[in-house]
């Protein structure tokens, strides 16, 4: 792995993102629903090296938009690196000095995985609507192939921010004797009804787009106003008043005068509306229908009985957990209920809220309080593996 | 005015919307923007009686989606009464009794007064977008036409909730000489960043509707789905979290499974779309758009040379400035900062943050904290007035 000239010295450098096939015909993943889904391919990356006797991988799960290019560049001429380089790269918290790091995509993407743009084998054409819903679960059990066809029996940690947190929260439910600690960041054991209200407005921004065309647009013009509009909402929700206060106030765009007319003006407008054209680019409508769907359907209480101390009844893990006290998505109260039911179990967990404005996004964005936690969470956890591994 | 024996002893009873047409060319009423609006129809109604002297005449402003009918109801078999209902007639806070209440309509609206889609003189089709641009300066001033053409020079109180709070402390600062007393609920001296943004998805849900046509879709299909979208993403903003968790929570309406299909499953769900569906068939589109951007431009502080403090330089008005403990779109600190400059001006304010879970919406809705504050603060103010008016 060479790192490029003009990349810095703690990234990964040049990456590339490599598929795993499998859930060929007749074995399919059967799914929560019922449904079964196969072939079925899945994206993922990996950082750093696999040691001698298999103790040092991490899996990494990412939220609603994210991709398996977690950390790196593609290009020399990448200006971007991947959705996570701030903290996965040699000596940052995930240190690929140290550690061997997988970056596992979901199913129900659009960015390498099966989802509902892939081709049915069914009818030969793309899936559109008639994919199957998927849940976090079933994501967690497609990277169970990933993470099985690696030949990792245990896991050091699973981790993520938002719904990698719930992937990560999952995984140690779903394959406890294969998870020794999970990072669970900004993320709940279910989101609120607010939460849903703001996906659903999503969603019916891109149902209301005419060329959504209940799914089946992938000959023809994709339903980008809806998806943008999805995108615009949704950041709304990524940012605190905070913050949008900070970063925009009431400030214009380009004008020192209010025009008096129906276009953007205010700089907040103008940020919104670059989010939502972004994102048009690079993410495939129907599956931000069927990602929001499985963020809305994961409820690990209602899952468990109605109760959240028997759905971490046989883990086995340890637990950072971590909010950020401007989330108002993921707020710290959902993050307190996931760590007294853990607590309720006799689980080891660490919780902080991290003091920030910047909101959910603030997994993603540098922060010295996310760094050192995480690096100080999985090197205890690494040294507590390597002594009672003593043949190591 | 009769009381139904449907309706209770507290109503207003049968009520009527009347009309008021002013600024006929060429006496247009000149707007911020340097446009001109004429002829202006302007809808309101009236409860109570004006005393001898006129001192008892209190001005109702309404918020976005308002309209002149606050209180009563239009026939006996009318179900619903007007929007402050609760709050205006016999007994009640604004006690019809003892006061006479007006209740305006704003231009820009869709309720009776002009609008974009009134008919605009210049082409003899209904405005659209050709509608100028009206603040809520503008709003007030029309109002202006309303309190004089009823023959009042002092107001005894001039009160609102949300946009209905701007209008009132627009009146204060407009028309000191005219206003004793203003009640300014749930509302702001400018809005923040959130909720421009908020605004503005709103308009774009509306924009992105191919019904829309720019505006000109007076002779066809109105652009219902936008509409509806934008009422669905205002509602997340009315409510507070606390108040959706209690009201809805993850509950499922109609069903006990999840439907793994894209369909509304969820109570939250559910509601929204019945808030959006009810709106369109009240409410036009274009309105909804000039009346947001109202509320967007709307900033006393940058009209006033940056100072809030200047701003209410000139008023002479008591005041009475009430917030919501989870009111998240117009919170507790931005009542605060009206406080605050008011009182750098030795204005008498009374504020009042009141404890509810209901969020923005509790101004609307049964609040005996709410009610006995109104009733106080009015009370105090009409006995300033006659102990001052030793002629009655």
């Amino acid at each position: 792995m060479t790192t490029p000239e003009a990349h810095d010295s703690t990234s990964v450098g040049i990456v590339r993102t490599k598929h795993l096939h499998f859930a060929e015909p007749p074995n399919e993943l059967v799914l929560t629903s019922g449904n079964k889904l196969g072939p079925i391919t899945l994206a993922y990356e990996t950082y750093g090296a696999l040691n001698a006797d298999k103790s040092n991988a991490i899996l990494v799960l990412h939220a609603l938009s994210g991709t398996a290019h977690a950390a790196g560049y593609f290009t020399h001429e990448d200006r971007y690196p991947g959705w996570w380089d701030t903290y996965i790269g040699p000596g940052k918290a995930f240190d690929t000095d140290k550690y061997f790091i997988i970056s596992s995509n979901v199913i129900g993407g659009c960015n390498g995985s099966t989802g509902p743009a892939s081709i049915n084998p069914a009818s030969g054409r793309e899936y559109g609507i008639d994919f199957p819903l998927v849940t976090i679960q079933d994501m967690v059990n497609a990277q169970w192939h990933l993470v099985t066809h690696l030949g990792i029996d245990r896991l050091l940690a699973v981790a993520g921010g938002s719904m990698g947190g719930m992937q990560a929260l999952q995984w140690t439910i779903s394959y406890p004797d294969m998870v020794q600690a999970a990072i669970a960041i900004g993320t709940a054991a279910s989101i609120s009804a607010q939460g849903i209200a703001f996906n659903e407005v999503g969603r019916q921004a891109i149902y209301r787009d005419p060329h959504w065309n209940n799914g089946a647009y992938y000959g023809g013009p994709p339903p980008k106003n809806g998806l943008a509009l999805a995108r615009m909402i949704a950041h709304i929700t990524y940012l605190s008043e905070d913050i949008m206060h900070e970063k925009f106030g009431r400030r214009l765009q380009n004008t020192e005068m209010l025009s008096f007319a129906f276009k953007e003006e205010f700089m907040v407008e103008s940020y919104l509306h670059q989010q939502g054209i972004k994102f048009v680019n690079r993410f495939d409508a129907n599956s931000y229908l069927y990602i929001t769907k499985a963020i809305d359907y994961f409820d690990l209480k209602s899952s468990h009985g109605g109760s959240l101390i028997a759905a971490f009844e046989n883990v086995r893990s340890d637990f950072l957990v971590i909010s950020f006290s401007s989330d108002w998505l993921y707020p710290t109260p959902l993050a307190k209920e996931i760590v007294k039911a853990l607590r309720a179990n006799g689980a080891h967990v660490i919780f902080t809220e991290i003091e920030t404005s910047k909101g959910h996004d603030a997994f993603l964005l540098e922060n010295e309080m996310l760094e050192r936690n995480i690096a100080n969470f999985l090197r205890s956890e690494y040294s507590k593996r390597t002594n009672t591994n003593p043949d190591r």
